[in-house]
């Protein structure tokens, strides 16, 4: 019995392999994703990422010099691609006349807190309830080089979610910032904090939730 | 022509306080708001007040043992008081199963952040621009002695605002904290941080903001 349910299952597996080489799924090996349709919470990483593209503003922490190395929070505004495009890694456009992007040239630890409430998907759920997903991204903030591709991408990222930045003061001298991930928080149901690697967020394998549906008994 | 004007102001002082007198808005001597439109961002101390107030969750940030450090912010829900007889202080529920509550017990130091993004009432301002007001309360975060009248008040607070709080599961040991405010980081308006001391923003004078009306050449 359990030779045939295994033969079942890899069978399934191969099938479901063959079926997204021919729907050509390329986005999600480039760690984009395709849905905007919320995840399957048990999908952690397709969750996370959904989560993060979805919605496009946070707090982001840091250590504040000003205030004895007190954490610091920022209502801040943030893209991570362009919609449904997301690529997990938030950018910002900060300016140093604001406490947030002075605290972080000092000291990169840093952290950017979302909750999928704002989003409207949590129904009558308090904004605390495991059930209505958080996420804390924590690693380092740091400037991007204004010349790069990459602050090409996140001004085209910036720009098209948060369409008045583009009309904010030249003298305020706003740049380019982002997060570099090092550690994940998840809370997106009951039963604690979900494991969640940075590389399984960056690089999440949407072919698992839909292969898992494949592989369910008939 | 100076001493005119000074006088003008004295009388229109001393009727203002006659007719607060009259009107016996007591609350406003206990720090409280009566107020639930949307204060004119002049008064920093009452438009402050006003946006903990209606707001009913933010980011609650502290020093993470677990992550070097690193500041980490956290969604939570809160409630500084009954429906618009907020105290200014806000208080939260939390459980050590989550990571927030066992930092706070290590490093008390922390800040709430909050957005008058999600209150609706930014129009199509983005959560970024300062015209859409944000608030970061930095100080201590403390757990409140279960047995105290600060703690049946705040019960009472947290659980009109959050009533599924009292469904929460007993076993996860839920317990009441406050944040000891230090500071206050306000932005309402273009211009930068407003000045706004604690003793300010525990004391709103309503007063002014009223006499400031009747203070105004006819």
């Amino acid at each position: 019995m359990e030779s045939k349910a295994k033969s079942f299952v890899h069978c399934s597996y191969v099938l479901s392999l063959v079926l997204f080489s021919f729907l050509g799924i390329q986005d999600s090996v480039q760690g984009r994703l395709l849905a905007v349709s919320k995840p399957d919470p048990k999908n952690a990483a397709a969750h996370a990422r959904w989560l993060v593209s979805q919605n496009y503003w946070g707090v982001l922490n840091t250590i504040s010099s000003d205030l004895g190395g007190a954490p610091f929070g920022n209502v801040v505004s943030f893209s991570d691609g362009l919609p449904n495009k997301g690529s997990g890694i938030p950018f910002f456009y900060l300016t140093a006349l604001d406490p947030t992007a002075r605290y972080a040239m000092k000291d990169h630890r840093s952290s950017l807190t979302i909750s999928e409430y704002p989003i409207g998907t949590c129904g009558k759920r308090d904004p605390e309830n495991p059930a209505c997903a958080k996420i804390t991204l924590t690693g380092k903030l740091v400037l991007v080089d204004n010349n790069s591709k990459e602050a090409e991408f996140a001004r085209s990222a910036l720009f098209t979610k948060h369409p008045e930045m583009m009309e904010w003061p030249k003298d305020h001298n706003f740049k380019i910032f982002k997060l570099e991930i090092e550690d994940i928080f998840l809370i997106n149901w009951f039963g604690g904090a979900k494991p969640l690697t940075v590389d399984q967020y960056l690089h999440p394998k949407i072919r698992n939730q839909l292969a898992s549906i494949l592989l369910k008994p008939l």
